[in-house]
């Protein structure tokens, strides 16, 4: 029997394809240096989950046109922007199991490739004669900013609460996941209760996507995940099920887990402490309770639409963020 | 006898307090740290050129909307972006005799301040509800990211010539002063005719503003500067003083220069003998005499308007780029 990963991968194959296409043609640098860069970031096992997003809630609202993929293009080039810039900012060293950009072209090229990439972002939107995606565009990238300062400056604050990270992720993840099947609908010229849909299908699977992505990074084999088990601790970052058993542990075991998170470059048995504990209160399967959350969440907003294909597929993407591995 | 920036300044100090007071309220960032970053690079001593040109080039239009002062701001975060992101590039350690954000804030921060503007800036713009100006914007940031990365990948590069020179200063420079005025004339509803000249105006007034600019780096107190002298060669950038005489040098003299330049920490001494031969050659005489035409070129685009006071402020204001002193 296929799996749900299989399944999806067979009905979206085309569109795929046609998005891959699209991420090569509408890059136009005129500069080589910006095509290796941007290539590097865009072209090594990214899911295109953006782009399929907003082509599958286009075709959802019976759009018939021809510019669903160029537009598609839009939602990886600020997500590659994004990485670009937040590898930087992080200071990492791996993503995907290949070296970061900065370590390869150097942080000036770099953070200019990000720059690039916002741009052409832009510009290509602006193609749909639309201000009403500039406006969500531009204020996504303006949330997504912010979202990263706010990270950066509560690197390896330990108080950070439950409503503050998920702000963090919302910010982070989730608001350019909920602008990619609004623009869709807009695309599509839906109604605005139908926009409005799937603006919401959009945050709730981002916000749970990002809740994956945070468990995975305790739970993931380092080579499925192409980087170190607990990078995202390393770098400061307090996720959801590190702040749901720093709120519910001892006083004893609050103060192990602190002492281990504050060693910067902590050791293999200082994880494994805080992986014992994150285990012994059940912090991973609360974050993915919540995960679960969101996604029934993300698949009743789906309930304004009849049933169709492109409904069915988005509702198993949702289920398809909760198994994904990597 | 008043000079002329004491006589511009008389004629635009309420439209100079206005937009002041514009880019403050329109910056509204959640986050406290994005005002101070931005506000560290936006309030040290800026001329205010560009906010300036796009609301004098609206008024030159016939523009009587209140839209103005809100919209000009669009260009100056723009500028904050790109300078935010350009010392980190480059390397810098002063600008206007402070020290530049990123060695207050860190890199980190510096870099995600800088996204926030540009994403801010195509908020601002796309209230105007006009998709003509946000492809001016969106393009214009594009161009400057590939003019800095152009300018990087020939750091240091002796055989740059005079025409890549004139497409990198286009581009880094150039090209936000031409949208500051055609987008000054879009916003008032001018004819092609108008936006057209308007432009054309901004991009001559523009090259020769990045020319001046690169004569007062060899050639200004480094008080008055507010960075060291010979701080562009330092970066490993050529301008055009240098360019002209590389290419008029004998061979000792061209060798001398090779070998002083060459030495990234260059002592006062090898600083001297280059500013002696720069003399010697005529260097800085060929370039102003380049800002010159230019200047007169920026001039005659505005034939096509009547006899107003914004037109006649607008040729004051490029015969000021010329006797600029800093």
């Amino acid at each position: 029997m296929k799996d749900l990963k299989e399944e999806i991968l067979d009905s979206v194959r085309q569109d795929l394809a046609e998005i891959e296409e699209a991420l090569v043609e509408n890059l136009k640098p005129h500069i080589p240096f910006v095509s290796h860069v941007a290539k590097h970031v865009m072209f090594s096992g990214g899911k295109r989950l953006r782009p399929l997003l907003m082509v599958l809630s286009a075709r959802l609202c019976g759009y018939q046109g021809d510019f669903d993929k160029r537009l598609s293009v839009v939602f990886e080039y600020l997500h590659a922007a994004t990485l670009l810039h937040d590898d930087v900012v992080d200071g990492a060293e791996v993503r995907r199991g290949n070296p970061v950009a900065h370590s390869i072209w150097g942080t000036p090229g770099t953070i200019l490739v990000g720059d690039f990439l916002l741009a052409r972002s832009i510009a290509i939107a602006a193609e749909t004669d639309r201000i009403a995606i500039i406006n969500i565009l531009s204020h996504t990238t303006a949330q997504m900013s912010e979202g990263e300062i706010h990270q950066l400056l509560h690197r390896g604050d330990l108080t950070l609460d439950e409503g503050e990270y998920l702000e963090v992720i919302r910010r982070k993840t989730a608001c350019l996941i909920e602008a990619s099947c609004q623009v869709g609908a807009l695309l599509a010229g839906a109604p605005e209760e139908q926009v409005r849909a799937l603006a919401q299908y959009g945050y709730n699977i981002g916000i749970a996507f990002q809740l994956m992505d945070d468990i995975l990074d305790y739970t993931a084999d380092a080579e499925i995940l192409g980087k170190a088990t607990g990078a995202d601790l390393r770098e400061g970052k307090l996720t959801l099920p590190l702040i749901y058993v720093l709120n519910r542990a001892t006083q004893d075991d609050r103060t192990r887990m602190e002492r281990a998170i504050g060693d910067q470059k902590f050791s293999k048995a200082q994880l494994d402490t805080i992986l014992d504990l994150i285990a012994r209160y059940g912090g991973i399967a609360y974050a993915r309770k919540q995960a679960h959350v969101y996604i029934d969440q993300a698949k009743s907003h789906l309930d304004v639409f009849e049933a169709s294909k492109p409904r069915s597929l988005l509702e198993d993407l949702a289920d398809y963020v909760l198994s994904r591995k990597m």
